[in-house]
């Protein structure tokens, strides 16, 4: 289906579920896909960091993003992680991608080598030029370890090569001033600002972001979608308390401790332990190399999403 | 004055003016103060990053924060900066602070060293036991190259060692998980949280933070105050469009190219660019070895503030 | 062929070659291998990082592995770099490298997701696991912003999950703790150390290391070969002395300039430019979209060429 | 007494004892140089990173500089750690430190604020006009967060601003390549390079360098000595032995746990623990908030001075 110009409200980056044997579960995936869109999320976004897709082998990436979309059944748009190292390769994902079916591309800046905005700039051109989908840039310095200059996105955006952003950054300053110069330029009615910052959705949303990209929207896509309507009617009070209340359930995350395991394990392993508690997926299982949750920890994902009013 | 608890509002960092040859202008800095003050701010800091700091001789701190003192003459608190290294530092200026008339301490984490959030956490007890002055946190992870755990902050929160945090992390999913537990603990009442995000402050607020410490709140306070007073009133609308305009003022912290100077440089060199064109101050100059604005620099922020009606 | 234990000398991470078009330019990687071998170095590693690996395509990678290892046709041995985010897609680039004849595989800890030194062990004991062929971790933080502990590196060692390392950290300090440690427990005689640090290949040697990798050493092999003849010799002035030339020439990498490129374009971009006018491959294109040397910068290379006596 | 140009040899960075209470013990202080001059080093550097110089008060600083120069009493010069956020505050060290008899100043780039390769060249020529000494520049990038640049190090040398360079960047790279372009310009013979990396010092004085400053110098200053002779007469092979002996005893600065304590603790912890049981200080405290190490940790300090052969 094609994607609205501009993309905006809810978009869940899809958990993947998987196997015991490290398998993608494809039924799973299916009823968290119905679950997502009959809780009125408004695109889906396969292969993203949540889906683990650092993780996966190609042919996991495409079992993932067919499932998403015979899923989907164009209900709602699906977005695409096409997440690798430099163009070549993105190339070969997003093509993959259009294979399949997907009606957006969501890639990274280049990683893993020393890169800079001349080149970035490039990178994202030859990606828009070789498939014809619409593209996201897909800012995450955690991950890529540069920041996307502003200066480079707003080319992109003029130019018609991103169809939008999807801002991980964290970097509200920068947001705000990129979201006021889209505005000015009368970029904002085509080009879509969508925040990753999952527990600043609300201020995202006042600043004039046109849609959030939430990770525990996994978990509770309910919350998210009521937090965006509040928003856009202009509930404002009533956005922020139910942000307070997502931001209180994001604790999930912190149950696995730092000492024993990465950022990752203890985050993704979170949202896939509640969405095995919520009975979304048939098992809660990362993929290796993370570290999984042990037991008293999955209790205490369990006690937070009782206190959240979730189980 | 004893300081509001918590203290809330619009606190700008005062910015230092100089003479040419680098002398502290006092007669400037009442100036500015006078203005500030006018304006509606309900504090000012002294000695923060805005205020140089950083490039300022113990005899020029203890110049300005004697002169914001008696300017203020008790119609504000006024906050001091006792930015140094390690504790034994902080200590030394703590107590000029003290007998200079400061209502209130600012202190960051060591830096320079190599440190630990157990000794961060017996760094801000010791201060407090040192000298008798509420003392605020001052996160700030570009300067001092470590973030504070909120960890560490709930507990110097909670045992009444802080009495609040000048968050410039940029950091807003921390900001928002850190006042979520705050008032689940039941201390949002005592300890103030001041944002030093400047461009997303609409958000901040709405998220509960009690104020802002805006840099660029020198040269436009009144545009700082009126953003808090929408807020305050629940014109989160107009709060968003004031804090646009402000948003688009700070391209003046952008003429200076980053090829030439530091960002140091261009964004304190803006700011006093601005002050000197309002006629707030009687001299542009920065702290050397910052790097001056050219005359075409100084045209292009002259510029920005007509567009921002200021002009 | 087996790999000696532990594998000693000049292993030159081999540069890949591409046509005008950006395909693998074949015939030159033949020409290339041959004049590598014919200088006398000790192994070749291809798909490291000079070899533009995070540029090519799967079926480029390929194509690079099996060149190499029908011209290097059992005369030394082929290390194959096996460069992916995590451990099952390391494990994907594994197997083909395996069926392509690699006689060993080098492979970092996970990048672009978060990670934790208990996964990096995971990590590597899988891959060890799952394809019997002799595995060197590849230390290279600028790439996976990780650096790889200690602890876990001799733990590998120990356990022989691992043949060697790669470093390419440049921290000179721990690889003498490294090496010091590893001989403390009799480890040196099976594990191999190769030092990435093409410029302080000496001090490496001289601390014991088994070996280097230099990407110089595409242009200068006879000079890597030389100087590490010289350092087993104890003829340690001479090697000094071949090591001061090769960082002269290493100039080369600094012709393109930083503000319009990065730091991969102008040092692999210097490395071809180097190759073509020395006659040793067809083309000096780089992978898009690496941003390619100008006219200028060629000609500064090849005066640089002349001064260090190769052209 | 004048430095020699250039400076040579083994150059520790002075300990700072202090007692129970905190202040400076200058009875120790004296001690500690007379250990350190009759073991043979060239130089004492007071005031270094290693002296805790983050952690002192002005006036600790003062007092330990003019111990250090009274101990020293012109049998070696004694370099003075000027070290502060900026320029002016830089200032006000050096003119102290010039009344107390220093022979030369060390002096980082500005910290703290964010700075820019024209701003650190402005900032050392100021300090060099501001105060008749010999200058050196101290690379420090993990206490400053900022490398100095070469171009900047090599501008400075050729214009006679610095005498000197201590390099603790650990990038061996860029200081092989800083060496040899010192010696095509002939600047060797007056400008002094340093090497703080403690445990490649081989590796350093190999490729050229002057000399070391090893805060592992307090505790073991004649192993030093006996390094840097081994090195100068060409005795390679003895050079690294030494300095095996030496890296191998570092292992004291792993003994408290980065679990509890901040690496300046730990290392700086370590090496006062070593000075108090080898008797040469009287208390191994170390300056608040650092975490002191504990008796189990003060054990294994002993134990590795008595396999290294200084118990």
């Amino acid at each position: 289906m094609p994607l609205p110009a501009p993309l905006t409200g809810v978009v869940p980056p899809l958990c993947t579920p998987l196997t015991p044997g490290g398998d993608v579960d494809t039924d799973s995936l299916r009823t968290l896909c119905e679950r997502l869109i009959g809780s009125g999320v408004d695109a889906l976004f396969a292969l993203g960091s949540s889906g683990e897709t650092a993780y996966l082998a190609d042919a996991q990436r495409r079992t993932v993003l067919r499932t998403a979309v015979e899923a989907a059944a164009g209900r709602v748009p699906v977005l695409a992680g096409v997440i690798d190292m430099t163009t070549a390769r993105v190339l070969d994902h997003a093509r993959v991608a259009a294979e399949s079916g997907a009606d957006a591309l969501v890639a990274t800046a280049p990683f893993y080598t020393r890169t800079h905005p001349v080149e970035i700039a490039d990178h994202f051109r030859r990606i828009r030029r070789g498939v014809d989908l619409p593209l996201f840039a897909y800012d995450i310095p955690v991950a890529v370890h540069t920041k996307l200059p502003a200066a480079t996105v707003l080319d992109l955006a003029e130019d018609g090569t991103l169809a939008g952003l999807k801002d991980s950054s964290g970097d509200d300053g920068a947001l705000r001033r990129l979201l006021v110069e889209l505005r000015t330029r009368g970029l904002d009615s085509r080009f879509s600002v969508l925040t990753g910052s999952e527990l600043a959705v609300d201020g995202a949303l006042l600043a004039g972001a046109h849609g959030v990209v939430p990770g525990l929207g996994n978990v509770d896509p309910a919350g998210y979608v009521r937090l965006y309507a509040h928003a856009r009617a202009g509930r404002w009070t009533e956005a922020a308390a139910e942000q307070d209340r997502l931001a209180a359930l994001f604790a999930i995350t912190d149950v696995g401790h730092e000492a024993a395991m990465g950022r990752s394990s203890s985050a993704l392993g979170a949202f896939k332990a509640a969405l095995h508690l919520l009975g979304a997926i048939n098992c809660p299982a990362t993929a290796a190399p993370q570290v999984p949750l042990g037991d008293a920890e999955t209790k205490a994902v369990s006690h937070l999403l009782e206190e959240g009013g979730l189980l």
